[in-house]
């Protein structure tokens, strides 16, 4: 079933000294004894292949029969397990995570609970401590890169370069006072200072989030798109996401669906991220491919929230660029892609009756190619490629529920828990041995969690404003 | 939101020493400073309780006012760390193990593809080695009890007592030979001596486990319910499961669904456990009710077929047995009733358009007592009172993920993974400490199976008879 090609290894490196039989090149990291999915155009797997890296970058993915022509720094025999591209979190609200478990099934959660409870707790610690947290439950689970939407994102900026993972963090712009912007004009100036401390960042990547299309107003969304051009930075919004925004945006333009409107105004171009989706039909999607939108397909949140089930099978049948992502902790409630993997092979199952739907390897395509290409990034990451940066997880296939694998696609989407990530590497850096974190100190990250939640307790569950 | 109540210790007592105030009580094992879920009548929640057990049952049950007045030969201190009932798992075919990943998403697969596969390779050894990677896996995800269909089951009754678990176990019996019998009288003969070998032990219970109804003739089915009266052990079937099986029964019936058939001929009884029950109508679920049938749910594998969503929320808010099953694990795949929390609760949510609908606690009634109920054992296992069998595990609230816990049942059923349980204890033995198996050798387990893995692919894969 799986080719075994032997990837040219002076392909796509310009820079790159290309490799001869009898040479001996020296780099920083091997991987070695490996099944290695490439993820690449032809979804390459080497039974028994190797993965090197020369500094933050891929220098060679193989079949392994080269193994003795490197001299690794650090060496890491994954004996068999599970190596691939590191998983791509296509949205999230990492921040999140200390509300998680909060009020869970309410009716009209978001504008009932989540923005009061916003308004009275989101501050910079808040959204340092969570989204400490979050990076740290990420990572643990073989995210190596996510794309966050929040408030305060300078914050979270220091916390992911702190654990040395990648981001694309857009600021969120409301249209209501929030704690880091009174206005959505003053939110916007908060984006631009941002973009212009982190615009040169090797691994975030600022970007402006509005809210959505209809917590933001026409002009605000039109000036976010010209200034997301002008600068070259993501615009990440949730879209075609719930019945209240396809009632305000119909009044507002005279019937016209979230994308149908979005396309109007001009605010959609290949700089665009729209998360969510459901409530698309094939015209809708049709316009999100015509402008090369990116799309975050989420399904555990969508499912729990009854909101439905998001087309994505059509989306990626028709090629859109579409990956997964877990939406935010209050609303997924974990921030492991893993997690996603069974629900989204299995619910497309259900819903379009075949089960044959949706298939494993095109759920971990969604994973990283796949959210790669959502992210506008797919010539950087998403696959492990000679000259790509080197994002790389290592899975144990040695714990009792990935026993045996038959077919590696099967076992990481039906099988597979994000505690079966054992390693993480992230721009060429070790992040992640043996599920210990090499960069942040885990148990100081969960404490001050643990001390945040106790504020949040006394301050609306005790009091009584949020009933469990 | 959580009541606090003191168990009055003596009640469900007889044999048992009552406590009073200034006695010191000696028992077996002591859990304390623990988030103790009962599952009671009441769900009573202990916030800073206790468990104490002694011999193998539970002795104790309290808001841990009265640590002081137990002497304890081994203590745990769970440390704010949910405690709750032993999960059960009330439909397994927990042998499969070896099979697992292979050929997941073809059409017709169980009589295309899995009848053959077992016809070839089902042998004791086979049974024995896919058992115990089972029960490893289900122990380290929190399951105490299960129940089994396979065939072989005085080899995977070894297994059970082996580990210490608690188990069901239903020898298959269909009308086509297979390697236990050539034929259902054979199968019945071996399931009678089976019955005979282990009606006494103490925590396996055999049972008789006819396929289906479309796979076995009316007369065995007539034979198999008497039999059981007989004997008074449990029957376990799939049943209203596929089309197929509809068209087989309609046609032997004169158009009868499989429900309405088997209660035609006189076999649903209060011995009986039915698995999946997706083609289910009200009458049919008034059916079960009234012959006081349990009904093991099994969400993954269901909506993984795209055989549909069995309406567990009905038969639930009904007042039927219904508990959480897994299915097999070429079916759901993996054992662990954890991992199917979060999609029984989100499914049941998407499908009936409510985000209120099936929330948390329910789900976890269904894991526990609700299985037990299923069982017809919920006079022994599935709460945490005092009386019953000691049966109880440790979930870990300190991993990223499960931080904050706000509300005990939303963390464990949104956020929890099988690995996040800590500790396990059946029948009052401790068979798990931090996650280390006591009773086996795990590393042996999966030696084993991982061996067993190559013949499985030198016989079907690599000879082209199963395609990937």
């Amino acid at each position: 079933m799986f080719k075994k090609t032997l990837l040219a290894v002076s392909l796509a490196a310009t820079s790159l000294i290309s490799t001869s039989a009898y040479a001996i090149e020296n780099v920083d990291l091997l991987i070695k004894n490996a099944t290695v999915l490439t993820m690449d155009q032809d979804k390459t797997v080497f039974d028994n292949g190797l993965v090197a890296v020369k500094g933050n970058k891929i220098y060679a993915v193989t079949d392994g029969k080269d193994i003795n022509e490197y001299k690794a720094i650090k060496t890491i025999d994954a004996d068999g397990d599970i190596v691939m591209p590191g998983l791509i979190n296509s949205h999230t609200h990492a921040s999140m995570t200390v509300f998680r478990s909060m009020a869970d099934d309410v009716p009209d959660r978001l504008h009932r609970y989540i923005f009061p409870l916003e308004k009275k707790l989101v501050s910079r610690d808040m959204v340092r401590i969570g989204a400490q947290l979050g990076n740290v439950e990420m990572l643990k689970g073989g995210v190596t890169t996510y794309a966050d939407m929040y408030y305060f994102e300078d914050e979270v900026a220091k916390t992911v370069d702190q654990i040395g993972m990648r981001a694309i963090l857009g600021e969120t712009i409301i249209q209501f006072p929030v704690a880091s912007a009174k206005t959505p004009e003053d939110g916007i100036k908060y984006t631009l200072n941002f973009i212009e401390q982190y615009k040169d960042h090797p691994r975030i990547t600022p970007a402006f989030a509005p809210h959505g299309p209809y917590t933001n107003s026409t002009e605000t969304l039109q000036t976010i798109a010209k200034l997301s051009l002008k600068h070259d930075v993501p615009v990440m919004m949730h879209l075609a996401e719930s019945d209240r925004e396809r009632e305000v945006i119909a009044e507002r333009s005279g019937g016209l669906s979230p994308i149908k409107y979005m396309e109007s105004i001009g605010a959609l171009n290949s700089n665009f991220l729209a998360a969510h989706v459901i409530d698309a039909n094939d015209e809708d999607i049709a316009i999100l491919k015509k402008h090369d939108v990116g799309v975050a397909h989420n399904m555990s949140a969508n499912i729990k929230s009854a909101k439905g089930v998001a087309p994505a099978l059509k989306m990626f049948n028709d090629g859109l660029r579409i990956g997964l992502g877990t939406d935010g902790p209050m609303s997924g409630n974990t921030l492991s892609t893993i997690d996603e993997f069974n629900q989204v092979a299995k619910v497309h199952k259900l819903v379009n009756k075949d089960r044959a739907a949706m298939p494993p390897i095109n759920v971990i395509e969604m994973a990283t190619i796949g959210a790669a290409r959502a992210l506008h990034m797919e010539d950087k990451i998403g696959s492990l490629e000679v000259g790509k940066l080197a994002d790389i997880i290592v899975i144990d296939t040695k714990a009792p529920n990935m026993i045996p694998v038959y077919n590696p696609y099967s076992a990481l989407v039906y099988s597979a828990y994000a505690t079966n990530v054992k390693h993480s590497v992230v721009d060429g850096k070790l992040l992640m041995e043996d599920r210990n974190i090499l960069t942040v100190n885990e148990k100081a990250v969960r404490d001050e969690a643990l001390k945040f939640a106790d504020i949040v307790r006394k301050t609306v569950i005790e009091s009584g404003e949020i009933v469990q």
